[in-house]
């Protein structure tokens, strides 16, 4: 799992504008990729640097290019200067403990957001970065991932209405993308949330209480990722920046709705872990009142018993004065005994049906 | 009962406008019926085709289709084109994982409701959606129901105002039947909740947590269902679409007091399980207690007898010497040992009388 | 005490506009009684048909009507007619399940309030409805109730400010005995919290917890009574109505002091209620510990000691060999078998100081 | 210390405008005393009447009338007239359960504060009230009190700014030695939970949740006292009354950080006090635990052997056959049996190791 | 670590503007020092006196003056009246339980924080004062730090925009290093909450309620001396004075964001702390559960056998009557006796093994 809070002691004390990627080295090779498109035409490639992407600049088509793996913070530099982006973003970018957020500056729009992964009952999450301009959009991601690969395809088939609409079009097709991913997370976790809740109603074991535990850490962790994206997308909604088309606003508004729906859902899932672990506690409770039962009925039936038991195996001399201990000498004592037995078992046994016990 | 999150994960990946019914299929055949009316007329008719439509569409009469069943996608494409639909409202209405809500558009408004039903303690939900036109009213339903049948004996009995009002009357009237609807669910769960309590107070079974865990699921589900609600009519309020007249707003604004009663009334009901666990829990407590008392109260008395029975059992040769268990050969030895038992039986009596356990 | 969710089934799938009662059928007869005053005259009747207001209506005298009983709902359609009152307002005022709620018309203001009782443990509750007119008030109770009393006293003795004002004024002055009477049913719960406050530190018994839950339902109910209040005398005071004079906003202000200082003082209530329940349930740990330490002290010393006793009760044959059980047949044996039961006894008194358990 | 909900029921169906005055009678004779004072001169007196004010208002001095003691209410009717306060003001002065609120109005402001006393762990409180008015200040306390006495201090000894500023300035200064005051209540406060803590972590006793929760009154007494005065004093700073000069205002900014201040130290003391409770309930059941563990030990231990001792003091006739109890004959009988014991009570010990119990 | 709320009562009573320092006094000597630069160049000082400060004020270069310790008011004193600052911030300087706060004055801004430190698992904390000036800064710490060094390191080489921006630039590095240090207190509290759940998870010792206790303290004083940044920050960003120029905005915007993060961070560790002690509580009710099992079984299993074998320990004369404890006198007796022990003790084993409790 995911650390509670990320170390981001790498960067205290830097002078702001440092280029330092925060995150762990997950790929070998920075992995420059970029498709061109418009109407009419589509091309893509693997590039070897970043000043290949100069040629795509100069034409009217939308150009998508993608970079896997930040660990070579010149390659962010060189961006930065060609595509004339803002020291501080190209920070963020690189700082992959950065809340999801959404900034207008004038000639592009910075979104960061995080895609997460569940496997295994285990949260994976890796920060995508996209920037928005007239007519590119660059993105950034700390590995390679196969979630944009729809939306690849749907440009190269012409499916839907990609290949007419611009980048930020594009960029909305790529945030859906991560967005409804997190629908699939919420599911995985409400599946493991059933599989608790049958483990704890039908055989409840010790570690119940610690997956609960990790459980909620995910879901807080999972709030914290999905939380800011409502009042950015707000944001990108109601400014009105030239960069994002009057017919995109209504697919934003959309998504809008979707990050809602997923936060209703991160809000119930939350209460339903609480419920979970009541339910869990009191499961327990019942158990121990069960097992407290069971030996207070023994125990409560058979210490007046081997009390009896012992009087009869006490040694007075019986033979000194009539009064030491005559039943011994009575015909029917030990019958008589078995008597008083099954009466005081008998009685206790109507006292704990009476109390409900049994 | 519904699942937690339900399933959404058919949809992702798909380019935004692509029509999927999400829902399970729930019908076997769509349904399309029509009611045309105004203040001197009525028709009713059973349609076979979605084009029937467009007779209704050149008259200035009121015309409410009911669409039965979602599953035949290209029915809504169809509905889609002679409306002149947004692609995207279509989705909303194939997509039956939403939340309630009511968006304007330009000629027509689109509202989302869910239907709630409550059977042998069970909450079952069904995505109602309505496009409200100029003298229109489409309505989408998963499955045919029978909570319209009264409204629609209005509009044939001419009953009420419902005649002589627009298709957007009509539009409030299916609201506040659904609205009115959650009254029932939370009646019902009102007395379910006052049958545990009745339960926990009179005689507490292991299964009540369970029971209580899976209420607190149902008032959330029913939250999640009605809290968006209460938003949206706001906006149907606010805003001044030219689609609903002013004569209809104070309706509007009554239906919003109901949304308000409602969701205050949940707030109670989750407030009133909540303590409902604690009550349990206490009562669980108490039993325990009283276990525990029953078993302290046994073998405190006991023990210390048996140790003392156990002491006049032991073998030690009284003939050695005159230290070896001299009581046992005393005249009264066995009356002062039976003495000796029920001082102290009574001494751990006023013990326990004094702490107030018996 | 008062259902958790009132029935409003009744009304569900009437059209809007129905007149129904949903309430209880409370008193025999509607009486319907007339006060008639302005700073010169002062009249008072009971009416036996509402035709009979009619006479004050052109008067400029301050005509208060006042009807006690609802069920009779075609006297409430005579006033809608005679009043000019809008159906939904009959409506709201026959449907007693009504959130208190202040609505603004164009010449009357309708005021919904909640009568609030406490008597025996048990919140009674009444709705209370206000027409305020130009210059007349109509008020609709439940049943017959003595509360407006004292207000009726005041404008009969010419009391106050109440003859010198309009009916504004008089609508004031009865929200405020209303309002008023909100804060001995917070006193009269303050002092059942006190009692049990009492009880659960003197003698805990049973049924605290229970008493604890209908506590707190009754101050749920309160809640909701009053909560909505706040909202809508704001509502009353931000609006600018000709029916209100600028002289009687003060005293409106002052009734909105009041409803915030009861809302306070509900919420307080709450948290200590809350916080009775933690003190219960950890006054009952401390009693189980008391229990399971009584237990454990003497169980703890006496088995092994009965052990010890058991031990010399066996019957090895001592004659075989001298191993064989030789302290039976020492001199001494058995008062060292007491000692040595004195010594174990002691030691276990002593670790049981240590651990502060005696 | 105070009720949980003063009583109000004195005033209840009174006609608003009646001076009643609702606390006890604390002092024996109102005394009534007056500072005047500006920048030159000061003089100080205690009067025999209200009427003795009247010299002061025409100078242009600024003069304090100090009132101790409000049950005389015709003290407060003749102020009112003489100085033309509203007979709501005097009203709310005399009703000593208000909230902390301050009053604009248009020759004058009233300001009301709770004064906090915080002795032998229980919390006094008294109700301040001043009328600030051109060049006046009207202060009325409960009781005579000494909280003032600083300020009256730096009046006759030209302190500070104090004597060259307005009534305003005062009005501010004695506003500020009551919030100010407020921070040694929470530090008391802050000293109790200190000791509550110590004696929770090193010898809980069984009255310690009692205290805990008559803390947690206190605090939502305090609470309730100060959480007004934040939006009040916001009033105070936003509207821009005539009476309050631009230079007072950054001392009034001061005083409202200040309140914050208390604010957030509150909030900070009800998390810690609900911490604390955790922390005693589970030292309980750590304690209990431990009961239990030696119960647990001593009595897995014995009650097998003391089975065993048991079974060789049966009384089967071993001359009748070699199968009858053969080793009460054995040579090493006795010794085996101890072997026999040692080993299952090291056996036992082994466990409980394992288990970590011991 | 620091007292739950700090002394303030040395100030109280005192007039507004009284100059007094109620922290404790940390460093022996006042150490003034002053770095004046610009592009060009750069010099750096110890000052003996405020006075000698008075040169650079001619100057256009940049000078920041630090000082370090507060015990001496006269220094502070001087410097109010050399820069002309209000004596109320003077004050709040001084005062070192303000709450962080920035307050915009006519020619200079007042910015407080608070520096916190975490060594030793204790939180230590400093207050921290900034006067952001024309082209001046004044700072003031408590004590002699080593947070700012990297700054000036950054000053001294030339390292990015520092010594090319002005002073407010300066203030914001400052406040840069001040917040990226919150981090490092996140990350050392998440590492303790992560030792913490490992013991819990491992093996839970009876200190960790209290650690817990004192960590959630610990968050509650980061929370109370992050959350205020949050609305200054705000304020800064939003009035627009001349003092900060448009080119440090988006830097205080960088800044804004972070605080943002810190205070999720602080939430979600909140959250995660209180379900820690949840998990603690129920791995103790887990051991109690266990503890409970293993005496269930031995007794239950045990003491039904003591009685059996208490039984035929009884001394029933068995020559008198066949009935009296013929079994003794089986030739198979003893083996039978054995018999049925194995049989009662199975007969448990399989309950307990149906119970699912071994």
């Amino acid at each position: 799992m995911k650390k509670l809070n990320e170390k981001r002691s790498a960067k205290v004390g830097m002078p702001p504008g440092s280029y330092v990627y925060v995150g762990q080295k997950r790929v070998e090779q920075v992995k420059i990729s970029a498709i061109d498109y418009d109407q009419q035409q589509f091309n893509t490639a693997v590039l070897n640097s970043i000043d290949e992407t100069e040629i795509y600049r100069s034409r009217e088509t939308i150009s998508w290019i993608n970079i896997d793996g930040l660990h070579d913070t010149s390659i962010l530099e060189k961006i930065g200067l060609q595509y004339e982006i803002n020291p501080l973003t190209i920070e963020d970018i690189l700082n992959t403990h950065q809340r999801p957020k959404i900034e207008i500056f004038d000639h592009y729009i910075l979104i960061i957001l995080k895609m997460l992964n569940y496997k295994n009952n285990s949260l994976q999450t890796e920060q995508v970065s996209m920037i928005l301009g007239k007519n590119f959009l660059l993105t950034f991601q700390e590995t390679e991932g196969d979630l944009f690969d729809p939306v690849r395809a749907r440009i190269k088939n012409s499916m839907g209405r990609i290949r007419k609409s611009g980048a930020d079009y594009l960029a909305y097709a790529l945030m859906d993308v991560i967005v409804d991913n997190y629908f699939i997370v919420i599911e995985s976790i409400g599946e493991e949330i059933e599989n608790l809740e049958d483990k704890v109603l039908k055989k409840p074991t010790d570690d119940l209480v610690e997956k609960i535990h990790f459980l909620k850490r995910k879901i807080l962790y999972l709030r914290r990722s999905v939380y800011p994206l409502r009042e950015s997308i707000t944001t990108l909604q109601q400014s009105q920046p030239n960069l994002v088309k009057k017919s995109t606003r209504q697919y934003i508004r959309d998504l809008y709705e979707h990050t809602i729906q997923i936060i209703d859902a991160i809000e119930s899932t939350r209460d339903i872990v609480t419920s979970l672990l009541d339910l869990y506690m009191s499961s327990m409770s019942i158990k121990m009142n069960e097992v407290m039962k069971v030996l207070t009925i023994i125990a409560t039936i058979f210490i007046p018993l081997s009390f009896l038991a012992g009087v009869y195996g006490m040694n007075f001399d019986t033979g000194i004065s009539p009064f030491n201990m005559p039943e011994l000498e009575y015909r029917y004592g030990y019958l008589l005994f078995w008597f008083l037995t099954f009466l005081v078992a008998a009685g206790f046994m109507l006292f704990f049906k009476k109390k409900k016990w049994i």
